[in-house]
């Protein structure tokens, strides 16, 4: 397969057609590709901004073949598409990120073990088999401490505190009695992200760093750039993006969760090897916004420019909270971005309101 | 037919799936509404960034009527949609702008006749049905002067300069010896213009005035804000659009075309009831660009803010300049924009770049 750019025209493909695949999709018609769709969910967000879009599993290797054929390049959405899927689309077009993106942060322990491999720091972790591999990494890490499933957990689910012994049986039972994680307790000032793209010559750019809050294991609001931030801390964020980025051979927009431990000291919570809720206020903030930078690395176009044009607080619309649709359409602060979702649900991301300042 | 603002996941309709309609659709999307195409063209551009879309030709009631049917309310990216189209589309939904702005703006005469019975100047014009009525408006109006097809003329074409009297037939014959309309010259700087938007409630914004550069009757570039305007000739501006948006009871974006002067002494050119080519420049100066402003109109919504946060340039790419696809890519201070077209052509508008710099 060919390194050469996509030329306008060209078929850009999704793996998965929520409000990240929906972003994408409009950034992508902007440059003059055709995007198409495949979700498993009829009438995906997605589906309907986009030139085309399949409707089938994600195991049936034909639906994904026949939509895998009619793409110049592929991507995806989110890190739990299945490996066998993302399989079969790269043997027909080339998937951007790769499959190594996937495999590595789909698993929680993997991950964590590729990023201290790379001389990035974590919180400490051990893998738990079972309650009583949770007791010997209990003694190890010490308490509190979180345990988490290895695999599948997303917005705070599949996540139990253990605050004292008398709590493991409890957890390791809350959390499905699955391979897991023990993490230790970071303490840390707030949380960080970083939003960078590595284009396919192996260019990396960051977003400047941002803050973000969550309430409920959700993001709930990305003030950016984080207030406070000193350029060696921002370099030091974008050192540990391309250590990353170059380590999982990534093509695209990738977000590192970081832990601000205070004194300009960072540590990686987690990799989202994708377009992040964290990376939203770009839409606003930025002249290339992060869903145009990762369409133009899938594309093998060079990236663009992550600058900021001004500054900016993202709140995520959650469940009923997009019922105020009425007052933020009237708020002239507000850039409201509504994701087309039929069904309100509590919990479930409907859309995001960005408020701008001056730098 | 109510007034009350149509909720997100309504159906906006789209009489028209060129260029405009692709922009109008995808930031229709952003605001959480489903988009529907209605184009004679198959697979035109924004068909594909549409959640449905009709083809069928404009004089197919039923098929019109069906897609009508299914909307919530309907615009249009151009102003020769058949005006018998537009009644079977607007006994169905909510028609905006109305048909008002379709047909003083369909014929330059009645256009020109409407602006000044609003107050506003033009140059000089007279109505010219023969050759001998183009005789008499010679000896009117003086020449040089511009013969101009009363109907469906854009981009140039439709129009010959009369610059000696033993020019009259040679041009008469060159516009097809159609109805028509002769204008004065005027004596004016530069170009200008006003891109507007008039809510349902009758709120009218303006976007900063723009300065406009034709060659062979195509906009080459728009610089916004226009240079040197001081407070007195925007505010000029704003009561003109204000004045004619009022006067066409128009709801949706709209541009108006001006002659500077000098002094601070517009005339208007011609109107535009629709987003416009001169307009293209708010998708990366302004937070909430012309497209997302039409369609916060349509949905009867209220107006977003129209301020600039960046200056801009603007560039067309006319045919073959989009060629050149991967240095604008590259360039870190292009903001590119292409429109999905499958051929190029001469003349063709195939994309545009935005250039920012600080206000």
């Amino acid at each position: 397969m060919s390194d050469a750019p996509l030329a306008p025209g060209s078929v850009i493909g999704i793996l998965g057609g929520g409000q990240l695949g929906r972003m994408l999709a409009t950034a992508g018609a902007a440059l003059g590709f055709d995007v198409h769709i495949y979700d498993p969910e009829p009438d995906c967000p997605a589906s309907r901004v986009a030139a085309r879009s399949y409707c089938a599993p994600w195991d049936d290797a034909g639906a994904v073949a026949n939509f895998a054929n009619r793409c110049d390049a592929i991507t995806y959405e989110f890190e739990n598409v299945p490996v066998e899927t993302v399989a079969i689309a790269a043997a027909a077009a080339p998937l951007r990120p790769g499959a190594k993106s996937l495999e590595l942060t789909q698993d929680r322990f993997i991950e964590k073990h590729f990023i201290n491999q790379q001389g990035v720091k974590t919180v400490p972790f051990a893998q738990v088999d079972d309650i009583d591999g949770l007791e010997a990494a209990i003694e190890d890490i010490g308490l509190p401490a979180l345990l988490k499933t290895r695999r599948f957990g997303y917005d705070g689910k599949g996540q139990a505190w253990i605050r004292t012994e008398a709590d493991a049986r409890s957890a390791w039972e809350a959390i499905g009695q699955q391979p897991a994680i023990l993490e230790g307790a970071a303490a840390f000032r707030r949380e960080l992200s970083v939003v960078a793209a590595r284009s396919l010559s192996g260019e990396v750019r960051a977003y400047p760093l941002a803050e973000n809050v969550h309430g409920d294991g959700i993001l709930k609001t990305t003030t950016a750039p984080a207030p406070g931030i000193d350029r060696t801390t921002q370099d030091r964020a974008l050192a540990i993006a391309r250590a990353l980025g170059d380590g999982l051979g990534h093509v695209g927009v990738f977000a590192v969760e970081l832990f601000d431990l205070g004194g300009g000291e960072l540590i990686v919570n987690e990799i989202a090897p994708r377009v992040h809720n964290t990376g939203h206020w770009t839409m606003d903030g930025c002249g290339c916004d992060q869903f145009e930078q990762h369409m133009r690395a899938v594309a093998g176009w060079p990236l663009g420019d992550p600058s900021a044009h001004s500054a900016c607080v993202m709140t995520n619309l959650i469940g009923h909270d997009a019922d105020a649709w009425p007052e933020l359409a009237a708020d002239p602060q507000a850039r409201l971005h509504l994701y087309g979702k039929r069904t309100t649900r509590d919990g479930r991301k409907m859309g995001h309101v960005n408020r701008l300042s001056p730098l």
